[in-house]
């Protein structure tokens, strides 16, 4: 298990794989969440500047999420809490049916909790590419993470 | 239909309904997006600070986007075309099954796109409730929206 101790700043880590982004997904989920026209049915896309039938910016960062929890499993799985936010979730391009989404963590920085000495925080840069190599989502994310050794004094 | 021009920055809406929050979908919506332990079983997430299984955070923005369109679209609907992104997306409290959520929407700020003079873009505060009155989510989001006069001279 990797703990907060485990956890380098400036660590740039890649998604293990890559997320096909599927007609069928694209609906079901705009269906149920975000049901704008645009996000539902072909002509209606067409006069926006998507053009053309594209992805809930959720729905993107459901996937990027998706990929997060993969990324973070991958080889020795890390010991997260969970989350207490997002700050600057960009939705930059469109997601389109037929893209290939793949993820780039860059760990920023990190801190021990004073309130909860079993607990760390972590701020990370996550961005989305496209197959073509262009960025569709950024966002500086947070993340909680288990300590080890609780009893370690407190070094922020 | 609701356009620019008809937005009062300082206007509250409320969510026309409420969502009700299933265990099925709770577990639904993580097995895709966030297929982490505490939210997929009870036995994970009891020694986790949230106690009994809990809504993913991604799965709560898509509630509050239902709930958002919902809002938009009641009454006159309102010309909406997309979003770039959110600020300080934050998950205060967890989200449990059983819960109810509602939206409250604050119109903080509108201004005309400069390089775009038929959209304008609205920045607004949205806060999600559950039942007993607790703040679970809050954001600050991003709307554009068509201009109905884009021959209007732009007065940012």
């Amino acid at each position: 298990m990797r703990y907060y101790e485990d956890i380098e700043p400036g660590t740039v880590t890649h998604s293990p794989r890559t997320y096909k982004v599927t007609r069928e997904e694209v609906i079901d989920f705009a269906s149920k969440y975000d049901p704008q026209p645009f996000h539902l049915d072909d002509d209606a896309a067409k006069n926006t500047f998507f053009g053309r039938l594209s992805a809930s910016g959720w729905h993107t960062s459901a996937m990027m999420m998706r990929l997060m929890v993969e990324t973070m499993q991958h080889g020795e799985p890390q010991a997260g809490l969970g989350s207490p936010g997002v700050e600057d979730l960009k939705w930059i391009k469109p997601v389109y049916p037929g893209d290939e989404l793949r993820l780039e963590m860059e760990v920023l920085s990190k801190r021990r909790m004073k309130s909860r000495p079993d607990m760390g925080l972590t701020r990370s840069n996550n961005r989305v590419y496209n197959q073509d190599g262009d960025l569709v989502l950024s966002m500086i994310g947070y993340g909680l993470i288990r300590v080890k050794d609780p009893d370690a004094p407190i070094e922020n």
